[in-house]
């Protein structure tokens, strides 16, 4: 149980030992598991037991917004494990009562209430039913290109391969193309082309799939996992309007892109839309404690004010869960953490990403806001052709395999999902942190431009 | 934030307003929620705001094991939150893998390996994607009189009203009726009859589902919320045997019955079979920290040992609530919670039911084991006309309503369901505690006597 850096090979062995034996990981072939045993973590780094001490530029899945260890986050959690741990949805618990309420005071326009659950997916699976409730309607849009959770409802929703071996859900969902400039689905050549065929191809899915039968549009704010895609000028208030028009709700996911990752409370806010519902999880409480919800309005209460809500969870609104989303809220406010995210991404990320764009063969795209940001590799900036094959697994993936290690070997964690690789460290990090990584992604994208035909 | 109980109605107003404002609650019309504010709780006891203290009956939702503050598992969350709170599920965790091995060895049969959730509905979500793509088969039978959780594929399987507005999710599942000697579809009358009727109802209906279409038969070892069914003789193995002419998966849901609650680890240990996936959550960490999972052997792990598991979850493995699970099974055989639990069970709880049986007009049937005990609330001994109709809300639900005030008027906190209360309080509970408990309830069926016919 070492927390040291010194190395310590038998402890390391344990935690490899079990892991193989006893331990069945998510999207993985489980022969090929070869985790990395972690000993301990401080702000954004975290090391292993060999001696290895690693800049998460990852913030392990996007979650850890506040970094390892914020003394706040912890010092709630030890606070509330000793007062009160748990205790039933149906009872009134001052911490669950106060996280709500400064979630909903976060919130854009009308939405002031929270409907707490342990994380994302189960999130969406809420608020999917909330929506076919409240509009008596079947059917959900989501977009190609996302991701919104596993379980049977939230992997339907999902646009990216993770959902193709999970189809026999039968869930009522239609799939479309949201935005994006870089592989523009609608052959536009500026982002405000894109924003108006993207909502010209959406009208287009709404007419033909039947307006009347549509509950909701489900879309992540910026899309996170499948890309960073930050959608162009006048798309989201269009979004908002095409709903308007037909009684449709819109969920805004804010899983990933929600709570100071893009520099605002909800990534939302920077087309100052209101969405129906909205779901978080992740970066509400860095994910010290499993935690997730939708957030809702006046209408979606409305329809479950003497109608019973069918849906419910053993956990929701976890007093020790909540306690970490409160000592979060605060540490946010104190620490400027809004504010700084959005100046370290304006001043520090983006430009030094420009010239890595301009420098690097490999580099096709970077896009990003806050501290969300994306390196979309290529084999040749011409035709763009991405540097290995959407999906590519094994030898097929080698190159961004290649570039991953490379990171890794100078302490840097990477983000890496296709062709891309992600900037998405904690919002806490310092710029000489910040700057450093950077530097190792400029060293190992030398590695990547090996890969070009360029 | 008071834990002492002294009252304090200033926050009690406050957690009062925080919670009708902002607080969207499971399985509730939300205009008549009104949560009791709880402002501590320790052992087998809670106490709200005004200085009123409740013997907890229910362990909160079933998951209260090791009842409100256990100082082990306090300060193993405490600990873990210092060093490390979260790490993403790729990583390698000692906590993890420990929590994962000590859950291997106290498995039955071969199953060896735990994919960890963060509750009981997205462990049925992941054991039922498991046996589809282990089996190929599409179908998954479940159990009328269950309850597997809230999630699109967890409510498909759930066998009561709660799933009735949730139909939309389309799964491939098919309900079949379960053995319940009190009440049987079969019209047995003994156990043993029960046990073979039901037997072959279920193997009527793979029959007539045609057995090369069907996954898994997914059922609670002991049904919990939908009414403590313990299994007549035979029927367990009964089931594991048709599964194992079909090739049909069998999962238990031991989600409420595993962990103690029965007196075994698991409540299939009662029976001697191994299944081949079990889910559990809640009594696995008491509920401290949201944590679920899925127990798996060697033959589900091949077939995701070369072809990747398509299913994953952010906090997977997390380990805060791991690091309670591990406190929470060496806390089990430090205090022979599992041997007090089957002694309490027998020698205090089974003995006073039955006299509550024969004492009261308006008791029909008692049943169970470890401390998991239902008494089931008749209008009429010779009918067994149930106190209340099926689903009953509001006016008609009134004689239950009675019952259960009258328990929390004398300090004691029931578990009601339909025309049931149960009996389902912390393992830990001391003899003089339960007796106390087992006083309220019998003065309290005084009441539930005035709505009978006899
Ligand atoms: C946008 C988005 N939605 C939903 C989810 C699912 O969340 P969870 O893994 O907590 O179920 C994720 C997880 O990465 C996500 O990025
Ligand atoms: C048998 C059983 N399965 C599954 C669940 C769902 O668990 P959760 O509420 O943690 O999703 C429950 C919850 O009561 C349960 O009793």
């Amino acid at each position: 149980m070492s927390t040291a850096m010194t190395p310590d090979p038998a402890a390391a062995e344990q935690v490899r030992a079990d892991d193989r034996d006893h331990v069945f990981h998510s999207w993985s072939a489980q022969a090929h598991v070869d985790s990395l045993p972690v000993a301990g973590g401080s702000g954004s780094y975290f090391w292993d037991y060999d001696g290895n001490r690693y800049l998460d530029f990852a913030s392990q899945l996007v979650n850890l917004n506040l970094g390892h260890g914020h003394p706040k986050l912890v010092a709630a959690i030890q606070e509330q494990a000793a007062r009160l741990a748990t205790i039933a949805p149906a009872m009134g618990s001052d911490v669950r009562g106060e996280a709500a309420r400064l979630i909903a005071e976060r919130s854009p326009g009308d939405l002031d209430r929270v409907f707490f659950t342990n994380g994302g997916a189960e999130a969406n699976e809420h608020a999917i039913r909330m929506a076919r409730l409240q509009t008596g309607r079947p059917v959900v849009l989501s977009a190609y290109r996302s991701y919104h959770g596993a379980s049977g409802g939230a992997i339907a929703l999902t646009g990216d391969p993770r959902r193709w071996e999970n189809e026999s859900t039968g869930q009522a969902v239609a799939h479309f193309f949201g935005p994006y400039p870089y592989r523009s689905a609608f052959h536009a050549d500026s982002p405000e082309q894109e924003s108006e065929r993207a909502l010209q191809h959406l009208r287009d899915v709404v007419q033909l799939q039947g307006p009347q039968t549509i509950a909701a549009i489900i879309q992540e704010s910026v899309v996170g996992t499948n890309g960073i895609l930050v959608p162009p000028p006048g798309y989201v208030q269009g979004v908002r309007e095409l709903c308007d028009e037909y009684g449709i709700l819109l969920i805004a996911d804010e899983v990933m892109a929600g709570f100071g990752r893009c520099g605002e409370w909800f990534a939302i806010d920077h087309w100052g839309v209101t969405p129906d519902l909205i779901t978080f999880a992740k970066g509400i409480n860095s994910g010290y404690v499993p935690l997730g919800g939708v957030i809702m309005g006046p209408r979606t209460t409305e329809r479950f004010a003497e109608r019973s809500y069918p849906g419910g969870l053993t956990y929701s609104g976890h007093p020790l869960a909540c306690a970490a989303a409160v000592a979060s809220i605060h540490a946010f406010e104190d620490e400027n953490i809004l504010e700084r995210t959005r100046k370290l991404g304006e001043t520090v990320v983006e430009p030094r990403l420009q010239e890595l764009k301009d420098k690097h063969a490999s580099v096709g795209d970077v896009r990003g806001l806050g501290m969300f940001w994306a390196i979309e590799l290529v084999k040749n900036k011409e035709t763009r052709e991405p540097l290995v094959p959407f999906n590519a697994s094994g030898a097929a993936a080698a190159p961004m395999g290649a570039f991953a290690a490379a990171c890794k070997q100078s302490g840097l964690w990477p983000f890496v999902n296709m062709n891309r690789t992600h900037v998405v460290p904690p919002l806490t990090i310092s710029e000489d942190e910040l700057s450093t990584g950077l530097d190792i992604i400029d060293a190992a994208l030398d590695v990547a431009d090996e890969h070009t035909e360029g």
